[in-house]
């Protein structure tokens, strides 16, 4: 993905060899900036404070930390250290586990003087599968979004197909792509008329700044709309089709992804609008069923609810990023980070695979041969 | 209601007799201070700019608005151009139209000099019969709480009553007491054990300004959640009912409220969870039965969305009132301020005659008198 014409990436090896390069997407949108991670418990910093959020960069993220872990002491031990340390800074993605998984299983049979090699070479392998598994999310829902399109009336046809999005599933949550927004870029360069409806994704905004942020950087037509907009817009007739990620997907298509996808799913079955969901198979939590009873939903500060970062433009404060509180002083606040939309309000699930229904059947169709 | 151990109401005429005293509610939570409105001009400002907001109030405000421009010149002319100047501040809340129409059918018909005195009389009475209407609704949702209380399994009759709100529909909506709020107080004062979730209601938060500081002021306990949360809430268990207020309810029953209401009566009947709406009969627009289709509904500015006010708390900058960039700069945003949930999901609506079916005949059982 550019930004201002420069080809970028979430993640990346820097050219030392042995430290980890990431954009701060704490400061965004209103500032562009890289930090560099040369430790695990700077990766895990980075994974819990959401410098890198998104559940495949996370994945990614997960990976290069215990490449940077194994870098300073390769042993058993620190490897299971690592791994503890890096899998408890966020419970509810699973790629993270499976990304953690993958690397140790990969290096536990070395001897120890390979294994931070080969954890190097297994997360730049993750990255680049992940950039690949985008593309091919982006060309299959490229597919979805230009049926939609010729199936609008004759008098709808020079109007923009509009589309719904909630949190952000770009690129910024992966490597490139993205997830829900990968079939997006695909249809803006393929020339379609498409405008996005960017849910502002209270409380950390991840809309409002990544998503718009992305979104404006590569030119597609996009509105900010506050996250109780949407049900009214779908009512009006105003969105002709919902798409959002996931953070984790069980075997039978409960969707697990940020706080307020519920209720939008509710609102997309009322009104008729498709809802579909964007997922590589690493999101694929294949050991659990029902997503509301077994996925454990984090719990995040309420200062997240409490108080909101924003640029302040007041000429004396030099447009910095400024934390205001929005709450009474003696109001608490409560924070759950993700809600589970049950499959039966999910149109279909995009993956790197094709599209698949919601359901144990429709993933095993595309999966049965793992 | 009382704040700091003194009681208030949102609205009062001055000791001089001529000018209106308002509480100023954007400057809260963070600063509590009082307006003097002096003449129609400056109470049409207060209801655009939210100084003053929830129908009821804005009704009230209306209605002293005419008396203020009466006191300048009682003329026909005049009468006119000031409900029109009034009446064009907000489009959706038909309290506005039916306070505005009532003092202008009460002094129309007077000879020009006892305009002014008549429509200063009209107005309290408007503000007195509110009160009473709000104590009413109070009273009829406090049965409908406590039959909620006794009907819970005995394992969680310790457990406090969980009441969801959204946007604020208390006494600063109103003169007193509120609409979805005062079950809320009556409970509270009758010693129920209960417990208030509190949207925060994006984009000018009067959840988590308003609501969570009445209630605060009041011992009510409560807790802000974001307005993405409601629908994770009700499906894990946590809502036993959710109450909110209207800003114009149509015959048939569908409700007009707050930008999001519509998400969260979704999730209510997806959840087995009863939906609420409580609303004197004001609010009733008898001229329409479909809201869906024919409420206008106001679109606000987009600085609302892309902007948010709160208290800056560094030491630098002296607590305050702080408003910051959400968005990135080419971003627009867009505002429609409230939405509609058909009567298909309103469990049943709270009037001050009593608690009715959301439908033309639960309207009418109540109100065929009139």
């Amino acid at each position: 993905m550019n930004i201002d014409g420069t080809a970028w990436r979430t993640i990346w090896l820097e050219k030392d060899g042995h430290s980890v390069g990431v954009i701060d997407q704490t400061q965004l949108p209103h500032k562009f900036s890289t930090l560099k991670l040369s430790n695990c418990q700077e990766a895990a910093t980075a994974i819990s404070t959401m410098i890198v959020r998104g559940a495949p960069l996370i994945g990614v993220t997960g990976a290069y930390g215990l490449m940077l872990a194994l870098q300073e002491d390769p042993s058993d031990n620190a490897l299971e250290a690592a791994f503890k340390q890096l899998n408890a800074t966020r419970p509810t993605a699973v790629n993270l586990r499976w990304a953690l998984k993958r690397i140790r299983d990969k290096v536990k049979p070395l001897q120890p003087a390979k294994r931070a090699e080969a954890a190097r070479a297994e997360s730049a392998l993750i990255a680049e599968e992940d950039v690949a598994m985008c593309e091919a999310i982006g060309n299959h829902g490229l597919a979805i979004i230009q049926k939609l399109a010729a199936g609008r009336p004759s008098v709808r046809q020079k109007e923009p197909i509009q589309v719904l999005t909630h949190c952000n599933a770009g690129w910024l949550a992966t490597v490139d792509w993205g997830t829900a927004l990968a079939p997006i870029y695909k249809a803006h360069r393929a020339g379609l008329n498409i405008h996005v409806w960017v849910d502002e994704t209270r409380p950390r905004n991840q809309g409002a700044s990544l998503t718009a942020y992305e979104l404006g950087r590569e030119g597609v037509p996009h509105t900010v709309i506050v996250d109780n907009a949407g049900g009214h817009l779908m009512q009006q007739g105003y969105v002709d089709a919902v798409v959002v990620g996931s953070d984790r997907t069980t075997r039978s298509g409960d969707v697990c992804n940020k706080i307020g996808t519920y209720l939008k799913a509710l609102a997309a079955l009322d009104n008729g609008v498709p809802f579909y969901v964007a997922l590589p198979a690493s999101t694929i939590d294949w050991s659990i069923s029902d997503g509301v009873a077994e996925i454990p939903i984090e719990t995040r500060s309420a200062m997240e609810v409490t108080h909101i970062q924003g640029r302040n433009n007041n000429a004396s404060s030099n447009n910095q990023l400024t934390t205001v509180q929005l709450t009474p002083n003696q109001s608490e606040g409560f924070n759950p980070a993700f809600d589970v939309t049950p499959a039966r309000l999910v149109t279909a699930l995009i993956t790197e695979r094709g599209v698949a229904a919601a359901s144990e059947t429709g993933l095993m169709e595309l999966y049965c041969d793992d």
